[in-house]
């Protein structure tokens, strides 16, 4: 199959993929990037709009590669172009020779389906990208049915939480943006215990609490914890813990508490 | 109190500390470095060697600094140094005018302390230093007696490893370079199960599994998981996933398999 061939640097194509690191363009232009092949592997399988993609010689040479670009040619238009021009436009230093410019699935709370025993996720002010992506990913694996994300929370989309999110951004429903007062009323209307990591002398140990029920699950910022909107909402949980350690990694605790719940919801 | 004072970034003790950035410098002088105020307070704090410390104006113009600075000067040679100088050494970009070179503590299987219900950590070729730190300060706070490396795992001098630790590296024995053959026999020797992570028909999940008596639980290398020695000798075991994530962070999984631990032992 034949591809749209792009040589030059300035080709507008390029230009906007290159910008499209940065936030702000993100957000003007709806836009995010995917890079690696599984990753885009899975953008392929996902209902997710894919705007263009970039292919280089390289990516075309292998099997699995070939294989991609001819499926994505299927479904958005795929342009050929040379080393240089993509190492112009991806972040990775050693590229796998193929990226794909992704419309920005934007979600909001009535959006979300009403479920029997749902668990949500939110993440209030988590500010480090790999934390973010981390927890998405393990929010999937533990049958989350949505992350729920305060304004000052890393950008969903930004290179660094799309990659460590390893294809969980497109399994589940994540909201950005929100205020912890609709998170709140979220919680009431739908009947969810709202349950806030904190350590403080008034929480409870997470294994004292029942987690079968309709959940929201909040985490707060690495530095000062949970706001204090949902302090004050919410009833507090802390995990547990038995060395000389301070604290634990915040997606360490959401890791703990989610197969938690997932423990007493399957194993209990 | 009046300190040494180094203006040169040629000075041996600068050049010293520069170099330790690197592996092959840090093992052939047997140091290592850590940086920021929170770190060195504990290393300050633990019986681990200091063999000299680079502080700056800065730091000493916060009371938290100077009362580090002073302390640390009972216990070994506090060098004061310009920013200039500093930054020739440190690795943060952003600085908070405190380093310390330590000596490096090498244990071996043969000095851990009998306890009546181990629960020690095995990291078989685990790449990423982020990863490595998390699972240590991980295994701190699940209260594991000692963090057992095979050769191949990220150095846990390297500054990565050291500042991602938050200070648990101080606080539990953690040993390095062990073939898979001495972790065996060390399991066998202490009346152990060994309990190995893996994706595997012949697996179990992970809450079938009694985790209350003495136990090693091997976590793998994050593209390739746990070596053939290991799967052949130990009881596989799995973490049960419900959404559509292919796999765990393997930070998350020695987090999820660790609590359970705790909590079988304090909760169940």
């Amino acid at each position: 199959m034949g591809f749209v061939r792009i040589e030059s640097v300035d080709n507008k194509k390029i230009k906007l993929a290159a910008s499209l690191h940065q936030r702000k363009n993100r957000d003007k232009e709806g836009l995010f990037l995917a890079e690696g092949v599984r990753l885009c592997e899975m953008v392929a399988e996902s209902l997710w709009k894919i705007k263009f993609a970039l292919v280089t010689d390289a990516l075309l040479a292998t099997e699995r590669g070939k294989a991609l670009a001819d499926k994505l040619a299927d479904i958005a238009e795929v342009c050929l172009v040379t080393e240089k021009v993509f190492l112009k436009a991806a972040a990775t230093e050693q590229p796998q020779g193929i990226l794909l410019s992704v419309e920005q699935q934007k979600n909001s709370l009535q959006d979300l389906q009403a479920e029997e025993n749902p668990l949500y996720v939110v993440l209030d002010v988590v500010q480090d990208p790999g934390n973010v992506g981390t927890i998405i990913r393990t929010a999937d694996a533990a049958g989350a049915s949505a992350v729920l994300c305060t304004k000052g929370t890393a950008d969903v989309f930004s290179d660094k939480v799309v990659r460590s999110t390893m294809g969980s951004l497109f399994h589940l429903p994540i909201i950005g943006g929100l205020q912890p007062e609709e998170v709140i009323s979220f919680a009431e209307e739908g009947g969810c215990q709202l349950l806030v990591t904190a350590l403080d002398e008034s929480a409870r140990p997470l294994y004292e609490r029942k987690l079968a029920g309709p959940t929201v699950l909040v985490f707060g910022n690495e530095g000062n914890g949970v706001s204090s909107e949902f302090l004050s909402a919410g009833e507090k949980t802390y995990i547990p813990m038995v060395g000389s350690a301070e604290s634990l990694n915040v997606g360490v605790s959401a890791a703990v508490a989610l197969f938690e719940a997932l423990r007493q919801r399957r194993y209990g």
